[in-house]
């Protein structure tokens, strides 16, 4: 610790970190040491680098506020949303599969009746939804807490519009005795994630674009379930091979079916895993 | 990319960003991603903690104002800065060695006359510093840049006053026709880092205090030389064993020289690397 040098500092730095009571900080802080270290040596990281690097992350946090989390955007477009939520949600055979969290959920969402018109005013083609929630072995799971929230026709989340007073494409309901929920809403449009920050800057430099296919939002809570948060994903969208976030999975893939009447109609079951005792 | 899972995403992601036009940032990009997923599954991170991470990352840049860089102190207290300084400082043996920049370098700090006083009000016992400032052969470099910062008698540099109106412990200089810079000041006294923010609550989670041991800031910039960012350390300080930006090199240490007249005095030569042409 007195005469350091780029070949005793990750040892130096990992000794300092010996200390951590906590075994399980212990062990993220040294793994986190050892290959931040790892890859600044492996591109040989210029000082330039290292505060243009600095400057970046400084710009996402301060880009972050209370309708814009800019940290989970750059966690969600470097995958690492995706590899946690997949590491985290092996289930059995059968059930739902998890997708990324995303940035877009708000806590309090209006409490809805079955039914209802989760719209309320965002413009779009009318949508019926009619879902199932079920375990594995095919007992209906009641009263289950169902938050959905979803983009509109012009690919924005309500908390995208500034001044906009109330929540639009989202709501939180409970199943039926039979696990069943029906709602009305409008159609989810395929949508970029927001640019106007740090991560637009990496996608762009990235050569990369920023949509993501069109989905609904699902998080579903019940007792002697674990949670389930994923999407439903639109069949035959563009984007479904090259989504800025990586959440998409083939069996999240559904179709909304146009009516002959108007409109769309998506159904779907979902399976929740029991969780363990 | 549209059945992603734990065992394909990384390779998803890298192909992703395959198109990146820059070579340079597509190399920083590929290995960011593949030691950012490496240390995911290392540690097998949960969803609690990634979204820990988000909102320590999120906090660490909204500390982050015009006199405070919390993501600098991060990287310094990781070690990412000295390793990053240590890797691009390579000079032959007789040049001064390099050490962390540090989040207190001001721009504009003012500029000051050989001999002149930059305590302007900081507490402290008075020093007197006398360096040179040399190429390798020994040619006297006048005319050089001179940036000298420095913490007071109580550990604060005066960004870390508010309200101070002018600068305190830190100038701008220029070495004379021999190379030779002549200043007064006040003693350096160790310091602890800022810990009223995330960095501090990492530290703590380590069981690590955030003390520095006495130095005195230099960046020392002429023509034709490499610009030489460096501190000189006060021999004897308890804290050269466990400096908590691991910024400690032997080479670096000097002693301040208690006068019987009362104060200190400091001397060191500097020896500057040429700048290849
Ligand atoms: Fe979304
Ligand atoms: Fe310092």
């Amino acid at each position: 610790m007195r005469n350091i040098s780029k070949d005793n500092i990750t040892q130096a730095v990992l000794d300092s970190l010996s200390d951590t009571p906590d075994p399980r900080l212990r062990r993220i802080f040294g793994s986190l040491v050892r290959h931040l270290h790892a890859f600044a040596r492996d591109v040989e990281l210029t000082e330039e680098e290292l505060y243009a690097g600095i400057r970046f992350l400084t710009e996402t946090g301060q880009k972050c506020d209370d309708k814009r989390q800019e940290f989970i955007l750059l966690s969600d477009v470097l995958g690492l949303s995706m590899l946690t939520v997949s590491m985290n949600n092996d289930k059995p055979a059968g059930c739902t599969e998890s997708t990324v969290f995303g940035p877009f959920y708000v806590e309090g969402a209006p409490r809805c009746e079955q039914g209802e018109d989760i719209a309320r005013g965002a413009v779009g083609e009318s949508c019926e939804v009619d879902v199932s929630v079920k375990g594995l072995d095919g007992t209906p799971v009641a009263d289950a807490v169902v938050d959905v929230w979803q983009a509109d026709a012009e690919g924005r989340y309500d908390v995208q519009r500034p001044g906009l007073a109330h929540a639009q494409g989202r709501g939180q309901f409970r199943t039926d005795a039979q696990g069943r929920l029906r709602f009305r809403t409008v159609l989810a449009q395929a949508y970029p994630i927001p640019t106007d920050g740090p991560v637009g800057r990496f996608l762009k430099a990235a050569n990369r674009h920023p949509w993501r296919p069109a989905h609904l939002h699902f998080m579903i809570q019940a007792p002697g379930y674990e949670t389930l948060i994923t999407h439903l994903f639109k069949d035959g969208d563009a984007y479904l091979d090259s989504d800025a976030v990586f959440g998409v999975r083939q069996s999240l893939v559904a179709p909304w079916v146009h009516r002959a009447e108007g409109g769309y109609a998506l159904h779907h079951d979902f399976v929740l895993n029991a969780r363990p005792v």
